[in-house]
């Protein structure tokens, strides 16, 4: 007897480039997906998909989600202006409180834009992960090693202290789990890369970065190391463990074959790149070189929303702008990016990112009745090309069905607005 | 007493950079904006918009809206590929009942999204404009002069036969019109181009073109005129009188001095251009020129959504990309090419574009309750970098309520759909 039944399904499976299977059954039992096919086996609960497309769940590969306090906060600022006179003084009085209610108005977004797990660098992580455990949701935390000054002390950082407590408590595998973080080249020092390195291979965990995100941040590795960050990162061992990198928008070709041959991961978030003024990433050349490219929001102070489905369609049609080639990343391929790649950028390419026999029921529906994404020709295009986060009519994680039609099931959005706009606003704005 | 009064609102009346209106109200009467201010005078009937933005409507200055039926019929090919193996041949199928079947679907996804008038180059327009007029969208309607072959008859033109009778019937005025259209510089020649110009002068008309959209057809001018398609349409007395260029992706900065001076207006679509690969237009250096640039949604078959939103922040995000600069093309501005720009492209600057007393009421309303648009610390950003137009409650035109709450009440939404994918999809599928 199975837990749920999904039927009368379109199913993208993400399984086989461009397979589409439709009057599709998707059957859960005990959180993993136990049966794809024509039958309705039975169920205790049947949800009728007629009209709807089910799709592996989003994997939003660089986040910093309680930064949700400050949306639209600091936006057509200078880089500089943006960091040092908006983003910086305002992180530095957000207490524990005010960032788990971020975290969790974010939560809410990404699950209610078919977001079923996240990577986050941020700020009091034990918390958030408490939180996302509550919630339900998927998540790969870490708080970013920055290293800066004489007196630096491994041992006495907070983000160091934390993810320990993160490892600890949730391990490297499981729903909740701790990555480990260098926030970037021009923060820290080949003595630190090492240290965080020696520790992603004692705990076996993902090293999360920052990556050339930037022209000048780019050019300065160059000039400070006298080679690429990618390059001094590789030379310090970074890469010999799984590394999670973000951005990349200025990577150099040899940068790319280092992260090729390592087995590296790089989140592309195109919109904050753009928004921020950092520039466009070049994912066609990036995954030419065999990077395995994933998607990401970064946080909304750059963005200004955690909905995976814009930066989807966004990658598609900048990689065919640059390439002036409409047949650059067809949309197969940008959906992957935000399933399969994403999986396997956070350490769970066996464990989601398709709907295959044996995985997490980690499933998003799209209400594909909308006016909007009809006629349709073809599924894989209408969820690329048409669809936003708006259009996820249920998400569900490990079986357990966390948003449907409006519906918040693990949370409390009414409570978690107000912990947001009547504790968090007042810090953001320094009152 | 006025007809309707939205009272409680946040207001962005676009009449003044960056400013916005607080606990505001906003009355009319007999279709006009007849108060705008802090009381709340008697009306028949008021709207509570706490916790709703208020904004002018939004114009889509570059529409093949009947393309709806071709939704995601035609993607990721070619650009070659694209036009004469599915969209020509298709369009050589349709008949004048599925194009008012698809161009239903579009206004109705049009509105949904905040639409309020939009420009549309199409066949069977005369039937779309009775659509139109009946659901009460504003348009200006042209069908577009393609004078190939030696035995080209303007006088028995297809295009020239509709756009005398939408003269004939709705005039160059009013909240339905005709436009005239030269579909592009490698269509037609010059004596045709005068023709239409000629047309244009009698009728006072705006002469709606294609203009520099692909690299090719861009330098293809250069080669076969000696100039470039700006310059021969220029030296043939097109820009003599109003003109509304599509895409403009590829003008160099004289073409663009030619624009501006002549007071023509370029239809930014962001979307299309970079999906059919044809490249990102620029934005700034078209602004900085002087030109009015408004943004449009070309056909859904190169988009795949008639939702103006999304031209909005992408133009945002483009104009800061490519500038590698996070000021530059700022939310406001953004805005200002959907309303006002897109008001002056229509030749209805006195008429829509604006919260100001006197206008049309054209005016939509954002949920901004909505938990991913908030908190909000400037509604304009909100508005521009978080909402999309699934966050549109309120669509009126002329003081009359079109859409609200998931409801259209002017068009009969299952019906449309059945229309389009009973009897137009099958035509679409050669069937």
């Amino acid at each position: 007897m199975l837990d749920t039944l999904i039927k009368n399904a379109v199913v993208i499976p993400m399984t086989q480039r461009n397979l589409v299977l439709r009057d599709c059954s998707v059957g859960i039992r005990d959180g993993k997906i136990a049966y794809i096919g024509s039958e309705t086996p039975e169920a205790n609960e049947v949800i009728d998909a007629a009209g709807r497309t089910v799709m592996p769940g989003l994997i939003n590969a660089h986040a910093h989600t309680a930064m949700c306090v400050m949306r639209g906060y600091a936006d057509d600022y200078s880089l500089r202006s943006w960091l040092f006179d908006k983003v910086f003084p305002v992180e530095a009085r957000l207490d524990e409180r005010a960032i788990v209610a971020g975290a969790v108005l974010g939560i809410a977004e990404m699950l209610r834009t078919g977001t079923i797990s996240f990577s986050d660098m941020y700020f009091c992580q034990p918390a958030v992960a408490k939180a996302a455990e509550r919630i339900g949701i998927k998540a790969n935390l870490c708080n970013a090693v920055i290293a800066l000054g004489d007196d630096y002390d491994f041992e006495k950082d907070r983000a160091v202290i934390e993810t320990r407590k993160l490892l600890e408590e949730y391990g490297s595998t499981g729903p909740i789990r701790a990555d480990v973080a260098i926030h970037a080249e021009y923060t820290s020092s080949p003595a630190v890369w090492k240290r965080v390195h020696e520790w992603a291979k004692d705990h076996g965990v993902i090293t999360h970065i920052h990556l050339s995100e930037t022209r000048a941040e780019h050019e300065e590795a160059k000039a400070r190391r006298g080679m690429s960050a990618a390059a001094a990162f590789e030379a310090n061992g970074v890469f010999d463990t799984p590394v999670l990198a973000a951005h990349g928008v200025w990577l150099d070709r040899e940068d790319m074959d280092i992260l090729a041959s390592h087995g590296a991961s790089v989140a592309h978030c195109p919109v904050s790149n753009m928004k921020l003024g950092s520039g466009m990433a070049n994912v066609r050349a990036m995954t030419d070189a065999g990077v395995n490219v994933c998607l990401g929001t970064d946080g909304v102070c750059s963005n200004n929303s955690l909905d995976l489905f814009e930066e989807i369609k966004l990658s598609a049609l900048l990689a065919k702008a640059e390439a002036l080639d409409p047949t650059a990343l067809p949309a197969y391929d940008a959906l992957k990016m935000a399933t399969v790649n994403g999986a396997a950028a956070q350490g769970r390419a066996d464990e989601t990112g398709r709907i295959a026999l044996g995985l997490d029921a980690d499933i998003i529906m799209l209400d594909t009745n909308a006016p909007h994404l009809r006629p349709s020709y073809d599924p894989i295009a209408t969820a690329v090309y048409s669809a936003h986060g708006s259009d996820v009519c249920m998400t569900m994680v490990r079986g357990r069905i966390l948003y449907r039609d409006g519906e918040w099931l693990t949370l409390d959005i009414e409570k978690a607005l107000r912990e947001v706009e009547e504790y968090a606003v007042p810090i953001v704005l320094g009152k």
